[in-house]
């Protein structure tokens, strides 16, 4: 067979449609329209079996997963996510795992009114990538090089819970019942951050996703914004799960440097601090002020309750995330 | 390693600058301006290594081969190629393999005019996946379903080449070694036939890439058109290669059913017959008319100099493409 040619079954005549998609799935490509006045932003993220994820992941998770951390790219930049193509390669057919592959990702991709509008299927080693379109009003995204001395430096909310159902399969934390069903859900079914995002529009400096942990996405905030911060480590919001379920040391870890939370961290100037977070609220967004921003060079100083922070008392710079 | 982070360094500030990349590969996601009164047209496809190509392939012909699939597909739809998404998965670092795969791409993005704005590497088998983005004046892009009863058939390039290369490496035909050089050349550094595909705009009513083979990607725009088609099999242009190297029997599997030739199946009304072949004159497309669609459900009719042409006397229908 040279092509697994599941795109059409699965995927076609399933799903949302757009009017701004004049031709879905089934020719040589898909055709759209973006508005006027209007960017196209673009992001593309792969996952592996046994590097992204692990083997016994449910292929509705999976979907879904595929399809969130895509997402949460284009909630980083503010924008609306519109159209993803899927390109999908399988060791071989199972129609139960794509059936339920495919239901997970049509889930998430309705309910952010995202049209699939085409893709690939091919034989060979599991591994998603999926390319995620949407919309920005010109001029409005936000970008990580935005960052001026002064921002103040907040999170949509909290970290480490990815980390938490990560490590506590493969270490077999005790974690009380309802506990470990929320930190899996947190990672199997993230959430990405789309309508805070766009909220953002006009009033943040700078924004990213948190995928690879606080200290490294705000470090690329730092980097391009070439500005310096202080985190105030108590102000980092912790779930219930990660509060019952770990001391304050064993927390810092998770909170500081694992990831996957694909909340958004962002800066806002201090003249739209106050306009921010009256309409974060109305939005239902519970977004934390964590720091400041401060002129250098990239550094993260961190300050528990006003004192400085040591990493390595705290052991927290040995801890390298494996992937899963 | 969380991710192996190479496309900053090899993609990043390398290629061609287009005005309207507005942000280019390094932060959450690419931004782009699509011009007014234009779709933007979009397609993915994925190369796994041993079911898409040898293991053996020069890494810069599978750079090359990897974009110049995608640009085909752009191609086929009458689009203008303008930016690309890179996913590339890698079982290891080989600093002199991915220089040599980014040359190879870097090339042929050049050569079209196309900004690589970003992408994503992660660690696996090797796979590759693309999502090339193109744009095309609002109703002018060319469709699989747009074929009418008395429409030309063309094809813009000899067929057959592609197959004979990956034959002649498994089964180790007799070719002379100008010849082997040639198709090896059609298979490693196939041309997606993006000229070709502008020119057709407003003229052609139906367009395919060949990837498939004539037989099946022919069979697509005719399900779709709700046609069918006569073939003059004598028509179909094959290259001196070819018919040096195999005697007619043997051409047909390689000519009718074996494809990744890329090069552009399309239909024509009678009427803008005469301004297509100046056109494609003007361009330098040695484009060959090899029949004509008729009323039907989709079936295929072959003619050999005027006289009904048997499928399986010439055998065929049995011969299977495998993936390389």
């Amino acid at each position: 067979m040279k092509e697994f040619e599941l795109i059409n079954r699965y995927f076609k005549g399933r799903g949302i449609t757009r009017r701004d998609v004049n031709l879905g799935i089934g020719d040589d490509c898909a055709l759209v329209s973006v508005p006027q006045n209007c960017q196209l932003a673009v992001t593309t993220d792969t996952l592996v079996a046994g590097v992204h994820f692990f083997d016994d992941i449910s292929p509705r998770a999976l979907g879904h997963r595929a399809l969130a951390v895509n997402l949460s790219d284009l909630a980083a930049m503010g924008a609306e996510p519109t159209w993803v193509s899927v390109a999908l390669t399988l060791p071989s057919i199972d129609p139960q795992w794509i059936e339920e592959f495919t239901e997970g990702m049509h889930e998430i991709a309705e309910y952010f009114n995202v049209q699939i509008i085409g893709g690939d299927t091919t034989q060979g080693p599991l591994t998603i990538t999926i390319c995620a379109k949407g919309t920005v009003p010109e001029g409005k995204a936000l970008r990580r090089s935005g960052a001026k001395v002064g921002d103040w430096i907040y999170v949509t909310g909290p970290l480490g819970d990815a980390g938490l159902a990560i490590e506590s399969r493969k270490q077999g934390f005790k974690i009380e019942p309802e506990h470990l069903k929320y930190v899996n859900k947190r990672f199997d079914y993230p959430t990405p951050r789309v309508a805070a995002g766009q909220v953002l529009r006009g009033l943040a400096s700078s924004a990213i996703d948190v995928s690879d942990g606080l200290i490294a996405d705000l470090g690329h905030i730092l980097d391009m914004s070439q500005v310096s911060a202080v985190i105030n480590v108590e102000s980092i919001p912790t779930s219930d799960a990660m509060k019952s379920s770990l001391d304050f040391d064993q927390q810092l870890p998770f909170i500081l440097s694992y990831g996957d939370d694909y909340e958004l961290l962002f800066t806002v100037p201090d003249s739209n601090k106050g306009m921010l977070d009256l309409k974060l609220r109305q939005y239902g967004v519970d977004a934390v002020c964590i720091g400041q921003v401060k002129s250098g060079d990239g550094q993260i100083e961190l300050l528990y309750n006003g004192e400085e922070f040591n990493f390595e008392q705290h052991g927290f710079e040995h801890f390298a995330k494996e992937q899963v």
